[in-house]
This record gives structure tokens, C-alpha cells and sequence, in this order.
């Protein structure tokens, strides 16, 4: 297929790549184009605007930075919606806001043009081994035809409703994500605070009624001082702040989420906020 | 050996079984006879008071339910530590306050009795089928000899450090757990009130960085609306309480925790103190 790539960063470069190893033909922009020329050298097409990669694509897909870069690279003027031929099918794996996938979707509806949500988690490296998990928001039909693409991008994809739901999903993960952190940092920082060796207390406490992923892969991280980042605090406090609007819009009460944000932003005043996501735990120990 | 056990509770009578399993002779108590009968009937001795269990005891281990329950079968009138014999050793498994087992291994010292504090997580299941995790506090030496009788009831057994340490452990353990289940509560909360299939989101976000005991175990009874006791809310809200007072004594933040008692608290007020603490998921939705 002819597929319009938009946003070459660190996932959708390791993506994009992948489309390509599956013998699909690209045209990728990027707003910084050296960040897209290892794709160039492999042979993908280069457009010098969102809509010089929709054109004459069969799919186009995004990922960019936040909801206002979305809303650019969709509605503005060198956008992909004024451009996108009939029949294509748009694709934004941004996570972004719920209630902006829905408008694409109209938008795009309006012209015959189907659309998809389909944010992912899996980070960098599930970027790079093709492992990433895909949840989908858009029409069935329209799931069944894109699926083999995202076959070449991830593992884990499922159709979880209609325009928006991909969002939606990735929100309740982050939303699981953001209060455990707190459950994490907390029980490391008690542990040292007591005097107890935190590698001995994982030990005990690693494999059982408190097991998590961050427990497991984050508090090491947290003990050894390694503030690096898998995930960025600053693109964290996105998604959270993202969540939180979405479940305030909703008149649901996530005092978990609003604390974890608030807490996130303390951490980026602070100069926390190009750190991983487990630098959270510094400050407890200040 | 000849072991003292004060308290057959549903995790002690499992407990004491095990030990009787293992051809040790025990001598038990509990403030409600009948619930050791069918100790009494494979036979255990009886004795009247927490003092007649330890009198005779090379071992006596205690698992009762709060820490006012615990001074008073060490300290009381017919408690445990003016009868415990020279050499013998006390193993105290109730889930209750560091501060308290560091005076018990004081106390007990000035006689030349050693002690431990155990604690366990596993709950009823782990009890019954001789899989609790136990992280335990006191000398090394103590507890290179104890180690075969916690054999008997546990597979992870991990020697902490010094009286005190296997209760801070449990403590971390149940402050990880704290806050993690406020982030599965929303995010179920999120996922029903936007639409999703919670089951299906589940599916996307149950074995990613999002993943955690309580997601895979939990999530699906708050789901299905089943709050029975795996693990007894106002049990819960007992652990979190000493957990936030050792912190607060500590002079350690912990503003997750201090939100999940609060939200526990507002749940039992609410009427759920003998629900499962997956019923936290209630306040959510109401």
C-alpha cells in the first residue's frame, strides 16, 4: 500500500520502518526532516508538509508530539484533511484527546474519509521489536483493513469501539499507571526511610498481592539512582493531564489521577521533567 | 517441637495446621474456643489462657487481629511474656505495628527470650495451601532456626533485618498496594463511564506497564460487581493506619497512602467494612 507517515520521533521512526520491511511504499514528513533520514536512505518518499504525504496515499498515519500538534497536522493549512483522497483511511496513533479523535472522525466523515484511533504503549524499545500494544478506535470494517499494518507494528491490538476508544483505553492505562507509581515510590522511600535494604524488601513484597510492572521494572531503577528515561515525566504529565480532563468532562471523580498529576508537576517545576517516569520517587526522598 | 499458637483465626488454624502436619506438637488458644475445635480434634492440646500456651513451649507463635490485640497477649495479665520459659523463642505473624514488636524483642530480651516478628501476605488462600509469603524481623540466628517451622506454612520466607523489619516490610507491601488499587479503581471507573467494554480495555492494557496483581485479580470482580472478602476492608484500613502513623513517625511523605485511608475509611463509613477492599471500586461508581 501507499502509506502517507507523519511524525518520524523515536517511536515513529522504529514504526515507519517497520511498514517498510512489510514492502509497503512510504511518503514520510517530519517537522525536523534529519530525524527522517534514515527512512529516506531506505528508500521512503519526503513530503514538505502533512498534506504532500496524504496525497494519493491509500492510509496515513501519525505520530506526533501533543493534541495541538494533532489538530495541526490534521486541520491546518498544509494539513492532511483538505488533502486526503477519497476512499483513504486516516490513522493518528498520537496519544491525544478522546474528544479530538471524535472530531477527526466527523470531520473526515463528512468526506467519505474513514478514520482510527489507535494510540499504543510499549514505549521505544516495543517500537523497535514490533511489540507494541495497539488499542483501536474507529469503525470495525475499517479495523479489519488496517490490521495487517498494525500486525507489522505491534502485538497486542484490539478494537475496543468507536471513534475515540482507542484514546479512551490508553487513558484508563496511563490512569493505572499514574496511582500506582505513587504505591511504588512510596513503599521504596518507607523502606529505605526504615532502614531496610529496598533489593531485600522486593524480595519479599515483589511477587505478591503487590506486584506490579513498575514494582518489578521501576523501584530497581529507583534504589540504583538511574532517573533515565523510558518514559518521559514531561510527556507523562500529557497523557495525565489529558485523563484527567477527559474524566472531569465525564463528571468522574479520580482523586488518584488528580494527585498523581499534581505530584508529576511538582517534580518537572522542580527540573524533573526530561527524567523517567520513576524520578517521582525523589521526591519523597528529599 | 512443643509450640505455643494464640489465635486460629481462618489464616491461623491453616497456619497451626501446617505445623501439625510437620509433627510438631502444639498447645493452642484462641479468645473463641470453637474456632480451634478442629485443631482440638486432630490434637492440639488447649490451653485457657495466651500464658498456658507458652508455658512448656519451645516455640510459641501468635497471629491475632490488631495490635491492641497483640499487647495484650504479650503483656496482659495472662499473657505470654511473665510464662514463656528460658530459651524459648516467640514468633509473632499478626500483621501489626513495627514500634510495638521492637518492645516486645526489649522486653523479652531482658529475659533472655528471643522473638521475631513475621508477618505474612498471601491471605486465606496462601494460608491454606502452605504458599505465604513471610518477611520477617529479629537475629539471624533466631531466625535460621525458626526458618523450618515457617517452611511449614510459606515459600517465600526472607529475613528482613533487625525486630521491627518484617512488620516495616508488610508495611511497604500493603502501601504499594494502597494507592495501585485507587489507579485500578479509576481506571475500570474511567473505561465503564466512557463506553468501553472494561473486560475488552483489560485485554489492551492487563499485560503492559499498566499491569499489576490487582489489575488481573481484582479488576475482574469489581467488573463482574462481586465484593466479597478475598481481603476484609476494614482489615485493610487497620494496615494502612499503622502504616501512615510509621510514616508519619518517620517524618516520611506519603500523600498516595494518606488518600487511599481516606477513601477506605470513606467506604466503611459507607457501609463496606467487610467487604473485599476491591470495593473500593463502589465509590467510584456511585
Amino acid at each position: 500500500m501507499k502509506i502517507g507517515f507523519v511524525g518520524t520521533g523515536v517511536m515513529g521512526r522504529s514504526m515507519a520502518g517497520h511498514l517498510m520491511d512489510g514492502g509497503h511504499e512510504l511518503t514520510v514528513y517530519n517537522r525536523t526532516r534529519s530525524k527522517a533520514q534514515e527512512l529516506l536512505d531506505r528508500g521512503a518518499g519526503w513530503a514538505d508538509t502533512p498534506a504532500g504525504a496524504a496525497r494519493d496515499a491509500d492510509v496515513v498515519m501519525t505520530i506526533v508530539g501533543f493534541p495541538a500538534d494533532v489538530e495541526e497536522v490534521y486541520f491546518g493549512e498544509k494539513g492532511i484533511l483538505p488533502e486526503a483522497p477519497d476512499g483513504c483511511v486516516l490513522v493518528d496513533m498520537t496519544t491525544s484527546r478522546p474528544d479530538l479523535a471524535v472530531r477527526i472522525a466527523e470531520e473526515a466523515g463528512t468526506r467519505g474519509i474513514t478514520t482510527l484511533d489507535a494510540p499504543v504503549s510499549g514505549g521505544d524499545v516495543g517500537a523497535r521489536e514490533a511489540r507494541l500494544s495497539i488499542m483501536v478506535g474507529g469503525p470495525e470494517a475499517t479495523f479489519v483493513r488496517i490490521r495487517p499494518l498494525f500486525e507489522l507494528m505491534g502485538r497486542n491490538i484490539v478494537h475496543q469501539g468507536p471513534a475515540g476508544s482507542g484514546q479512551h483505553t490508553k487513558m484508563c492505562n496511563q490512569i493505572a499507571i499514574a496511582a500506582g507509581m505513587l504505591g511504588v515510590c512510596e513503599a521504596v522511600s518507607y523502606a529505605r526511610t526504615a532502614g531496610l535494604d529496598p533489593e531485600t524488601v522486593l524480595e519479599s513484597i515483589g511477587s505478591g498481592a503487590a506486584a506490579s510492572w513498575s514494582l518489578s521494572n521501576l523501584a530497581p531503577r529507583m534504589i540504583a539512582g538511574n532517573f533515565d528515561p523510558g518514559f518521559y515525566v514531561k510527556h507523562f504529565i500529557k497523557d495525565l493531564s489529558i485523563a484527567l480532563e477527559s474524566a472531569q468532562a465525564m463528571g468522574l471523580r479520580t482523586p488518584g489521577l488528580a494527585l498523581a498529576k499534581q505530584l508529576y508537576e511538582e517534580l518537572a517545576a522542580a527540573g524533573g521533567e526530561d527524567n523517567g517516569t520513576q524520578a517521582l520517587y525523589k521526591l519523597y526522598m528529599t
